[in-house]
């Protein structure tokens, strides 16, 4: 039997590893695991980590804590290989797309004990009544709201939203269920500090429990409120306890760009692209280094080349050129030391955008103590 | 056996094709393979297609004309993918690495015909010393040239260049041949218009030259020059029927980018991302479509989310934001005619940067008249 990809590098040292090559630091993982469990916990709240973010079954099982129950997933390839890994209680989250992929959606509800889905549409659950489960199967619908991030989602003050939650409810109770109503924070993402992130939280959160409380009022029962942003559960509010359920995704792994926004320490990062310096340019004092766009995504250039991932314990050096294959790095103040940077000299690079740069390597190198202790294998693909 | 990923879609119609989807369009990769031997054929020049743009068996037996034989890639996973599916001749255009990859690069070396190395720095000719090849074999070697392009390369006018050129010719002729000088003029990428393509190409195709006439006068036999990037091989100026070699590689699919650079005309690229309506969103005018970043790359965000791509047929829609599977759409003047576009209705998006986008997809699908008729799959990592 084929051996998985890169076993041969189980148990090697990290600088041993062919570059460019994503690494993940296991007890910081576990470190992040840890804490949103415990965040949770605290509040009262089920965590259902978003697994977009890593898209591999080790990942989802440290961050549900081994029950491999409860994940959102944003793409029905994670959906089906996270069902074939054992996990269950698993929330499509993305708009329920067209009748083309309601085979695939039908014979998830049937394998899965629940399979979730959000919709945000009259038209998407008229889809879902055309495509009836089998007896003892209901289809499991999330009501997507836009609490202010401005993408999917209806607007809680819509009366449309009332609509459409009481339709869920209630047209047909014996085929569609209303689990509950879910928002992203998305724009904390555009905060500046955690006070603003707080904020933005703050608004979601009540923007959420004023439409589950108009539910209630007008009799339709809504079991579930969730919101997510690894910003907003990072530093989550007191409000956010009244919810039920809390499902942040990057925290596993953290990035740069995380840093910046105030989620965690620059400590608690745990994803760095390793790569080596293949060049010496002393005439335009430039390093080339193994690393390119291929490898960490273009994810951070609108502040040009060097916000797309730091040096790790070089805050003298900067990405100012990133093309496929190649990144060229300079000294912030022009003085590049070549002396310290010799040919084949391995180097971290922390990524600005986690999921991005994730996405671009088809193994995950996780050590421990400075060795390959497991190798993990993302799904792509839709 | 298992049919290849994607197989139930051949014969489909691209509208029921899963999305996102990266379509190609045969006919235009046909007619763009064959523009590009034919332009080289009038020079009198040999054309070595770079193939990290669709890093595919099927692409590269298209551009080499059914040869198999010529080929540069980025990477040593290419360079092993090509090799295992029959083809030879293969050229590693990366600055040859270190110890650490050097048995790859034998095993190269040892498989093919000719698997020839770019280096550009005295220890990597060291490097290649101390990994004699089996009697009969020999490290075959191109220097790499700086010609403007300011990335991997020594400069042609720094007396190093020629010494050690000198050096990989003479040094150990039964261990390692020099076989030509190879220069990337990426340059072309900064420029505005065709004309100031063809200066850059005429100014980089004059470096190589003198280059290539001093080692010449100086007594170092140097076979092969070649330069390359689709700008300047797309306009070829008359020197360069002096070189050898061209290199370029996006051709086979060009992008929005070539377009804007003049290097194709909009009817010549080969690339969609086909994507659907998901979501109508009246009260801020936007569409959402299931084509994110994930599908698509943010290369071109530098000039916002509608750098990433034009859609086609409606130039009146723009992208206005990208996240992981979301992008949404507006109407360039605000005026957004929802009823245009119901949910479910497919749109092709043209992306700026075919290399990134291709980067994002596990299964091309290639289509004529309309159907599909071949599944591609590319190599990936490194």
């Amino acid at each position: 039997m084929d051996r998985p990809p890169g076993s041969m590098w189980l148990g090697a040292p990290l600088e041993q590893l062919p570059t460019p090559a994503l690494s993940l630091d296991r007890a910081k993982l576990r470190h992040n695991a840890e804490q949103m469990r415990e965040r949770c916990q605290r509040l009262g709240l089920r965590l259902r980590p978003h697994v977009k973010t890593h898209k591999t079954l080790e990942g989802a099982e440290l961050a549900t804590g081994g029950s491999r129950r409860g994940l959102v997933v944003s793409t029905l390839a994670e959906a089906r290989f996270f069902a074939a890994g054992g996990f269950d209680d698993i929330l499509y989250g993305f708009p329920l797309p067209g009748p083309e992929r309601m085979e695939e959606c039908a014979a998830l509800a049937r394998r899965l004990e629940a399979f979730q889905l959000l919709i945000d549409t009259p038209q998407a659950l008229a889809l879902l009544r055309r495509h009836p489960l089998p007896p003892g199967k209901r289809w499991l619908v999330w009501l997507k709201l836009d609490c202010g991030n401005g993408r999917a989602g209806v607007l809680p003050t819509d009366p449309a939203a009332l609509s459409l939650a009481r339709a869920i409810a209630e047209d047909a109770p014996e085929e569609v269920a209303l689990v509950g109503v879910y928002a992203h924070c998305g724009n904390t993402y555009g905060c500046r500090d955690i006070a603003a992130v707080q904020s933005v939280a703050r608004d979601t959160t009540a923007a959420v429990l004023r439409f589950v409380a108009a539910l209630r009022q007008a009799g339709v029962d809504c079991p579930q409120a969730t919101i997510g942003s690894t910003p907003s559960c990072s530093h989550p509010v007191p409000e956010m306890a009244q919810l039920t359920e809390l499902h942040p995704g990057n925290y596993l792994f953290y990035d740069l760009q995380q840093t910046l926004l105030g989620s965690c320490r620059p400590e608690d990062v745990a994803i760095r692209v390793l790569t080596r310096v293949v060049g010496h340019y002393p005439h335009r004092r430039q390093l080339l280094v193994d690393c390119g766009w291929a490898a960490l995504s273009l994810h951070g250039y609108d502040q040009g080349p060097a916000g797309c991932a730091a040096v790790e314990g070089h805050p003298q050096l900067r990405l100012v050129g990133l093309t496929q294959e190649h990144g060229q790095l300079e000294a912030v103040d022009g003085q590049l030391d070549f002396g310290r940077f010799p040919l084949g000299t391995v180097l971290a690079l922390v990524p600005f955008h986690a999921c991005a740069t994730a996405a671009m390597h088809p193994i995950y190198y996780v050590h421990a103590e400075g060795k390959v202790v497991e190798l993990w294998h993302p799904v792509r693909g839709w």
